[in-house]
């Protein structure tokens, strides 16, 4: 096992615990609120950034490892290794979360998964795909050498996490993460397991299309 | 088409898109809250300034445009490619926002577009122009060559424009950009569209004045 | 009438314009709530700090600029000036609130004025002279030669204000600012100017303590 | 008296006083929030590192200053001063805190204290080592030499504490600190003293596991 499938596997755990758990825990928008759900996803995001997430990268998320792919900043193998650390990191974090929601005696029912009610899946799948598209378009460019922004990279990419969760809170969830979506689906089945297919593939195609947007308008391929 | 119009196009789109749709499908004040509105649009600015923007500056707004002319950051050609490509994005922003209301079963009839009900047409205009007149002053001082700051300025800017709903949100909504206010009203009509003229020429003179003060107290015509 | 004069008037204007407007026209803790008012204040100064600011230091309050005084940062005639401007910009501030308050039809019995209910004279002044020894230690050492924070020095101090509005608000309302506080009481007499006294005197005493405290521990008489 | 152990005792009780002092004043989450508690101590820590704690580092907590001690980053003896100098300013900050609800009339059977209801004594105990777990592996990596992130460091920080609060406040209370749990529980006594050994004992056992592993890991033995 590598130091970086660790540190991706850590970082994701970090992602996905705090962020799920910040909303079953803090009684989602009656307790904590939409902006404070917004907050605490965004902040994940710096948390796991500047601490372990400073050995792999800290992409978090298959669709950012994808996009890195195709701009040809990760070869297959490490892009592989990246996928199964992101979904293995997941899966630990929703178990802990169910843990600590058993240990207090609480319902687990509800782990912070995706899923869409008034939009259908047709609306439900082009959302994800614009949200991802933004969001990796965003990443792609404030890593990058030529359009980079030094240090501050992380609180960029945290805000603007935090601003797709105050659009699409209300529509999808937003996942733009497939294995945040994925994990809490795994072990909750039902419905959120049934649409999870949209909140895998939809963050791809966005992705895909970010970089490629990216490779040809900003010269994402050149590393910082 | 330049690559230069296409980035304002998108980066004009992906403000106008999250911004007025996260009021739209975040319920207002009522869901999202004050504070939520505030942070969706200032948060829009990081998004489009870090990714798209680093091609076009992302003036996003036809005021700031008009700024940077009259510190002739911009040539007259620059300036109406600017702004048209900024009318479009702001259109097919409120186009997509009512594509997914439709597919979301919900109403149309908001697209998160100014007025005033309290203030008069005379108290929304010089409101309107002080409000343009310290968001742009910020704007063209910040990314100046004497008195800017770095890497920065997108920071800075989204916090001013955060700040700025924070304060006139119940009094005109916060315009300071005619294109994000004429997209919503050329679907809407009625009321939104009799007044939009203030939220298109307010923010102008607004700017105008802004332009001129930082020529002559802060050299705001050096370019960083 | 100097430059810098006019950039101490102005951006004074700001902060006390958007701050105290913000509260009145976001109607209070009930609509803006507790973390909204605390965020208009923190972004006035950012507002001010990187635009017009940029000319005179943007001290907005006179505590700060007594601090920088025995710092020996100004000399006499300068911090005469800056006190006459930042008194100047308050007034017409509370002035021009008094104007779109009126123009809307509503009450201008209120103007974001200080005061306090529970604690008695004793703890407010006592408070405040805390809060602003707190405040302006911060400023004094983060614009400083030897301990400074280079170009993030207004989002530093902008989230320190922040801080202490979260904390003061329901003791005193937070002052921490001579002048913000004698503008709103000039208009509106009674209670709020028989109480002014201690948001004068008390924010000087915590600025004074600051600047030996400063001087002594942490070389903050040396300018950056 | 050293500078260093004067400053980390003043940085301290600037975390401790306005961070439970806001939540007390602030009506806790039926006023300020659940946000607005997670912005006051987060912001507190901006306020003690970007002043006073320029001079002593601003652990401001034991756990903290542990896990530089494990790094080699502190002698025995430097700790034990730390150490010292907190405990004794969150004392100092809660006799603060009662001297103003005193004056205010209000009540003093709640000071800010840590506590758990819903979770058990293990799950508390769990749930508190993770949480400084996270909080310490961002602080020893963003001040380290080879992983750090200059001046930055104590956003990441405060950013960091913030989002331990969203995620802990309805589960512990989120203490991640010995000191600022310590110091209320000596004034309360009852329940508060009774469970406070876990807010001592669970906090050092994550900053020591944080310290192995950001050395092996992330080398952050090395100083900035």
């Amino acid at each position: 096992m590598s130091k970086k499938f660790l540190a991706e596997l850590i970082s994701t755990f970090m992602l996905v615990f705090i962020g799920t758990g910040a909303v079953v825990f803090g009684n989602g928008v009656d307790g904590l609120g939409h902006l404070g759900i917004a907050f605490a996803f965004g902040l994940s995001i710096v948390a796991a950034a500047y601490s372990i997430g400073t050995v792999s990268g800290a992409h978090l998320k298959p669709a950012v490892s994808l996009a890195m792919f195709i701009n040809k900043r990760l070869n297959a193998q490490e892009f592989a290794t990246c996928v199964a650390a992101q979904v293995l990191g997941a899966i630990l974090a929703s178990a802990t979360l169910i843990l600590f929601l058993s240990n207090a005696g609480l319902s687990t029912a509800s782990l912070g998964e995706n899923g869409f009610s008034t939009v259908n899946a047709a609306g439900a799948f082009l959302f994800e795909t614009i949200a991802t598209f933004i969001f990796v378009l965003v990443i792609v460019t404030v890593t990058s050498a030529s359009k980079g922004n030094g240090k501050i990279a992380g609180l960029v990419i945290r805000l603007t996490l935090t601003l797709l969760i105050l659009l699409g809170l209300n529509i999808t969830g937003l996942s733009v993460n497939p294995a945040c979506s994925l994990a809490p689906a795994l072990f909750l089945g039902g419905e959120a397991l049934s649409q999870v297919w949209i909140f895998i593939l939809a963050p791809l195609v966005g992705a895909a299309f970010a970089a490629l947007v990216g490779q040809h308008l900003l010269e994402t391929q050149k590393v910082r």
